[in-house]
């Protein structure tokens, strides 16, 4: 098979989009041949802030039915494959949207958030991120998260999570955990990378990492290719097994410079925790429409056709499967997908 | 002077008071004899609760003009003694109210909120409580805090923060910072209860020690007498010297059992960290009506009438005043107290 019947016969995963979410980005998903995606519907924002965000998703949803779909199960993105609309994984890149509240995680994942990170960046109730000076480990109240989410089936996410939180959650998971989207420290020290012995410490827990091409955290910054991209996958599978490593990109299409000072800022409006310096994401890889030259490049590699389809997203779906309860064979989703029906009928 | 000479001549502060609020309470710290006292307004609530929490307050105040008067500064404590009214500080047991918005201290500190511990026995943005199987350290969104109460003039308060955070709050904080009511653990092993060391490390630092009288952290429970209270103080003066101890009861007067539910659950709801068992204050020092009974035990335990004005409240308002920024003689209000004015005049 070409490169480009691999990518358009293939699911093709992204373990973390944070774009400006709206029609051009849904276009530019859908033009990359994305089946679906981990969006991030709230970061530094608390309960309300991030219902808001989840209801302007569901007019979103609606405006753009005929690129997009909800997705709560994996039969849900096997139908945005049969459907050829890109499926939407609402997901958290903190867990500040629960507060002091852990009743509230059955709320969101009724709504179809099905990924959720720990901590972003620094302390909050749960742990601390890698941005803190220290990390005092998984708290209490996080260990009654981690139960919660296994029981609900939450994917745990520990991207921007500090070391000794994400070894804890590793620890007390019942679940596969991930790092949706990191890269090695092997390749450029970060403390947003992640160590040759906490690449292969997740996975030996069952875990699972996704590849970011952040491009502050890539060994060439901002004047990385795709070929560098791909040789940062190499070296996590290098360490992982090509069975658990996975595409995240951290794509930030559309956001404004006021997105990434927020993001930066402890909370949102405190101190500045780093410093991106020029972001310019890898030449064939500049926006998510460029998708399929990520396969292209992973054919050039002389990547075998089976590593190519399990690390754009075979490797994710069966772990999500894994967490969600659903077999990547089911059709019953563990939630009647309402909003689904209602925008496809 | 008698005892009671003694009580009424003096300046007589409590550390911490978390009662159910109310005209009753108000009579029986009235009748107590109390110049003013720390009155809890927040334990689990959030920023929009606490602020319900202190315009109930201000109704309070209106209601009780002939009781009570609230307390911004050094030199309101003043008034309140020459009114022969008692005088509210308004503290909070944890920096929930402030939730991930250092400015809201500002807010608060105008409001009259002169007092907050940092951490109420668990994990928050700041640092760990002493029911945290961890205690990570202060964060540093706490060092931001713990900076810009100093700026502000607002006591960190250390009663139920773990060893840790209490560690690395006395060495950060400028401002001197206290145990607000605590008790001593070479008299009882109890998690709420402070070391030796602890003690003195606290005041080595420049710190202080409210001494509590909550039953369940007493050597003989619900069957102390204000006798093992005083044995309680003299243990506490032994290490940290008269100068720096004071009353802080923990009179929970008026709260029903739903409040002792809710104090010692994780956040309000979660899980339970703690069983009080019987709560019955000592005997002679059930109600804060008794409060001249603890000035007749120190008589009677032999205290010198100097040892008991300190005890009593001299030595609190010398530190308010070091962290409010006003001196005892100062009749300069820090801030105005238009709602004081408003309800006096």
């Amino acid at each position: 098979m070409s490169a480009k019947e691999i990518h358009t016969n293939a699911a093709v995963f992204d373990g973390l989009i944070i774009a400006n979410w709206s029609r051009p980005v849904f276009e530019a998903m859908h033009a990359g041949g994305l089946t679906a995606a981990n969006c991030t519907c709230s970061v530094w924002e608390g309960f309300e802030a991030t219902m808001a965000n989840i209801a302007t998703w569901q007019q979103l949803f609606a405006d753009n039915a005929d690129l997009i779909r909800p997705v709560h199960c994996l039969a849900d993105i096997e139908r945005a494959m049969a459907e050829g609309r890109v499926g939407i994984v609402l997901g958290f890149q903190n867990l500040s949207a629960i507060e002091d509240r852990i009743e509230r995680l059955s709320l969101f994942k009724q709504l179809g958030v099905g990924v959720m990170q720990m901590a972003y960046n620094t302390q909050n109730f749960v742990g601390s991120g890698c941005y803190e000076s220290r990390d005092g480990g998984l708290s209490d109240f996080g260990h009654d998260v981690v139960a919660e989410m296994n029981r609900l089936g939450i994917l745990c996410d520990l991207s921007h999570v500090g070391d000794k939180t994400s070894t804890d959650v590793i620890h007390t998971s019942r679940q596969p955990v991930a790092y949706s989207h990191c890269l090695p420290a092997g390749l450029k020290k970060h403390p947003r990378n992640k160590t040759d012995e906490q690449l292969r410490f997740i996975v030996d827990y069952g875990g699972f990492v996704g590849v970011t091409l952040f491009p502050p955290f890539l060994k060439h910054g901002p004047d990385s290719t795709v070929d560098d991209y791909i040789e940062a996958i190499d070296y996590v599978i290098d360490i992982c097994g090509e069975q658990n490593v996975g595409i995240g990109t951290d794509f930030t299409e559309g956001q404004p410079p006021e997105f990434f000072d927020w993001i930066t800022r402890d909370k949102g409006n405190g101190r500045k925790l780093t410093e991106f310096g020029a972001i310019r994401n890898p030449e064939g890889l500049r926006t998510i429409a460029d998708f399929p030259n990520l396969s292209a490049a992973m054919v050039r590699a002389g990547w075998s056709e089976s590593r190519i389809e399990r690390v754009l997203g075979g490797n994710w779906l069966r772990v999500l499967g894994e967490v969600w309860g659903d077999s990547p064979q089911s059709h019953e989703p563990t939630f009647a997908s309402t909003t689904a029906e209602t925008i496809t009928g």
